[in-house]
């Protein structure tokens, strides 16, 4: 996923399938686990001190998903705890990529992949590039410079 | 409900349980009734020719829930087409009132009542008067002007 | 909300505003609250030692909602912490009542109250008594015994 | 999409972004596109004579997702209709895959697009083949028996 030698940015997030994600079927809905996506990426994104909310609203910086896949291995069920572990894969002059592992905290079973596409717009949906010093946060680089 | 004599706005609205909707125990999710709550009181407005969407867009009045209750009857079951039905009871200087009823379309039984309050602010969530021409349209009452 | 000398049994979770759950007026939709209330009993009843998933599958015992409301006072943010203060109220034969608060973690703003009531039944949805020693563990009173 | 000469199933289903839907973004948060695309499907086997309720609890037949793509390419408004076309593009001994197109009703602007890939289960969740009535129900051929 990450070239040799470079340190791909990853965090590990915790979260609990509540009953309203859950479905007739007894385990949580599919969709939840775009919404457990988004709580990885939020929090890899403020442990690179780099919080979304400070990006919209001082930078005016938005990501909004342009792509989302999901593939599915077993099934997440209620008041379980879940693992998303949270890779930033790419940062682009205008997009960023993030990549998903979601697994039971108890045993470590696989439940899901999956990946997201962001372009970065302005508060009018309008393409603008992403600031140089948050793609060094982004990238991990920050300490670094 | 309403004084004698006097017409209370009312709209008949439907709508068909999702799948995500349902919840282990086989049924609807409690909170998703306050959604469908939400489903009447904006097409009531619609046929009152006060599309919500407009008051907010337009005239800049918003009108966020202050107090919202809920009584269920009986279950909401996958794919089972609902009717909510809403009345709206009250609208006061800066507040407006409305109350549904939830039943299943096949033989009507109910299956929920409720009701929410609203409060009139303006995009900063500072109070404000609901204007008289929007008052006129929620009473029912613009016909007659 | 407790007879005097009586500890009534409850619980503080916090959970984070997430971006799903806010709306386009920039706060959270007021049916999530109903969902935080939902996070709160749940914690509440783990901290009894009588889990609500353990409920369900170990004892065929189902607490499905008859009864929600919320009054709402200050809106909760997108990426807020809030704290979510939970009191089990009461304990009936076949019902129970919980009691909410929720705050801003930061500065403890009040931002909603509320409450559900529950009722006690079987798989099918038939009344049923709460066992003893649920209700027991329930009023807190399990390590007394 | 379809071999040459062959009628692929499709369907055309609207709804409307409900406010709930919406996210401080102002626009349908990306999640809620899934849910369209449930809304989508389970019209299509309606029309297909094989509502999938019917699958669940007549044929103990589930299908849950295993696989799901979106791609988008503009936002959904609140209150803006739009319409869901979905495809059944192929159904395979004990799989099933739709892809979905969802435009804006008012101008047929393209605001997303997606696909999902379900294996069939039973009510265990242990894979079994799609009985051949199902089949060929759902591959549109049901009426040439």
């Amino acid at each position: 996923m990450a070239a040799e030698g470079r340190r791909v940015p990853a965090a590990r997030t915790r979260t609990r399938v509540r009953y309203p994600e859950t479905d007739r079927m007894g385990v949580a809905h599919h969709t939840h686990f775009f919404v457990w996506f988004e709580l990885g990426r939020t929090e890899l994104m403020r442990e690179l001190g780099c919080t979304y909310r400070a990006l919209e609203e001082g930078e005016s910086l938005f990501f909004p998903v342009i792509r989302a896949t999901a593939a599915y291995h077993a099934p997440a069920r209620y008041d379980e705890e879940v693992l998303v572990a949270t890779h930033l894969v790419r940062v682009g002059g205008a997009r960023v990529e993030f990549e998903y592992a979601v697994s039971g905290c108890r045993d470590g079973t696989l439940l899901a992949t999956g990946s997201t596409v962001h372009a970065a717009v302005d508060r009018q949906g309008r393409p603008r590039r992403i600031p140089d010093h948050v793609r060094r946060r982004l990238s991990g680089q920050a300490e670094e410079d």
